[in-house]
């Protein structure tokens, strides 16, 4: 199987495409590398059967030109800044919702069939009903990235009927493991590395989140897009537990042997259209037979050791990705 | 109030052009002309309260400069051509999904808080309950015309909620009466002008459809934005009737006194798409005091009277409508 993954120099893409080497699938790996890493791909790049493209999503020739010959897409490439989209509105329309429209666009031009999607929890809003299905109540929008992570399952959905794609659409809980380079424990180990002694938290800690380890997150999605028939398979992709915002951090610190003061900005929220509380429903990936193998606070521990052993990514976070 | 009204020589639009003057508010057309008829605004025109700007929402300078000083815009320019989404899948996407988000990103620059948008009951899918209701299980989109509206109500949501915007969002099911030029009603009277001996049908004639009145449709909306006061008011908008493609064969035919044969292309869809299906519950709106005052039937008739009685319409729609 010939497997586009965009985004593939990311934190979940380069993991995937890892993964998908490993189980012998050529990969071609398609990042403009806003955010992802080279050395994340540093191991593929040893593997005859993968290909690295950089270009954008936004460059349809590009695009158009990568996915040639290809089986399935994992299109994994977004603008993942759910906390700043009210100061870059355009972002999340251009990155995620026309640039997944490039993407189905060109899978219709060039014949490939199947799309596998990283959507979001973020798409139920404030959910009524929690934990959430992936059938409750047609939610409401809270935030830019959700609203166009939403506006791409529905393109997925509609390509799908109008062009006899089959597609798998997963809604992530955030997502936490090796090569995790942006969110709450990023921010929270590269304060506490700069000052031990104090931590700022943005909301009142008590936001209560789910987060789930990555290769339980890839064991998923391959799992998924082996056994899920239907035309569009939606599937909910998290753990049965939470955490409170203060217990991660308790996490974070004893991990790290530190004990900072800490100083809450307030608020039942972190940010305008952040989500007091996501917790995903997730017996229809359940019953295919998936378990997530690593808990929450496992989860956690392996993304502060990676964090510890590979400070380079805090410098590459600052530079040029490319570079 | 100064209101600004995109796709305002529309059907619809200048429906509601002609009734929020006679209310005694300002009004500002915004159309591209592409489907909209100069001719619909031709009692508007003689009003000193209202302006008529030729443009299109993809065009943000003429879209601002539109907006400016204005209280609410009344969004209802858009690409309403569910039935040919597929094949140019491109257009739902720019004439919806980025013309929203033009609007709205005008709209936070010029200060602008409320905005009143046409969306659809396409964006239900294939409902899995009917009659279906506003917070219906999440639905799968089955049209690119359903998905880039579902796209356009989630940036109306998350522009509300980071922005402090209100909004009031509008799920019709197809409207009729008076200026309607596109659609089943029309297509059919077309098809018996040239031939009242024949008629071709779409699918096996049996495909259940709902129909409002353009009038009520506009009463519900002025009353919504009078009333409601959340910051996202979603309303269904429809009858709790439904008739068959046959049944309105029947009356359109009666009402011209032909009785053509009928020669149906088959299947339970008219096109890829299609819902065999719509039905909304409309419980909310009528909370608030309204009723439908005309019936399926009657706006059916009244449409039917219109296009006899304006036979220019079906030349305007060849031949450019700025013209």
């Amino acid at each position: 199987m010939r497997c586009l993954v965009t985004g593939g120099a990311g934190f979940i893409g380069s993991s995937l495409v890892d993964r998908l080497l490993a189980q012998g699938e050529e990969v071609v790996c398609f990042d403009n590398f806003d955010t992802g890493l080279i050395r994340f791909l540093s191991e593929a790049q040893e593997n005859k059967r993968f290909t690295l493209v950089k270009g954008d999503t936004l460059d349809v020739a590009a695009l158009k030109s990568a996915m040639k010959g290809c089986d399935i897409v994992f299109h994994l490439a977004a603008n993942a800044d759910v906390r700043f989209g009210s100061q870059h509105p355009r972002k999340d329309l251009e990155q995620n919702t026309i640039a997944t429209h490039n993407v189905l666009s060109c899978m219709k031009d060039t014949g490939v069939r199947k799309i596998a999607f990283s959507s979001t929890g973020s798409v139920y809003g404030e959910a009524t009903v929690i934990p959430t299905p992936e059938d409750a109540p047609f939610p409401v929008q809270t935030s830019l990235y959700g609203a166009s992570k939403l506006a791409c399952e529905g393109l997925i959905a509609a390509f799908c009927e109008a062009y006899d794609f089959q597609s798998w659409i997963f809604r992530f809980v955030s997502i936490l493991g090796e090569r995790y380079t942006h969110g709450h424990v990023f921010d929270f180990y590269r304060q506490l590395s700069a000052d031990s002694g104090t931590l700022a938290v943005l909301g009142d800690g008590t936001q209560k989140k789910s987060y789930l380890y990555v290769q339980d997150c890839i064991d998923a999605i391959l799992l998924a897009i082996r056994n899920a028939r239907g035309k569009v398979s939606i599937f909910n992709l998290g753990t049965d537990e939470y955490v409170e915002v203060k217990d991660s951090i308790r996490v974070i610190t004893e991990e790290l042997g530190v004990k900072p003061a800490l100083s809450f900005t307030g608020g039942s929220r972190g940010w305008i259209g952040d989500n007091p509380f996501i917790l995903l429903a997730c017996s229809r990936i359940r019953a295919l037979g998936w378990t997530p193998k690593a808990s929450i606070r496992e989860g956690i521990v392996r993304t502060v050791r990676f964090l510890k052993a590979n400070d380079w990514v805090f410098a590459a976070r600052e530079t040029p990705a490319w570079s």
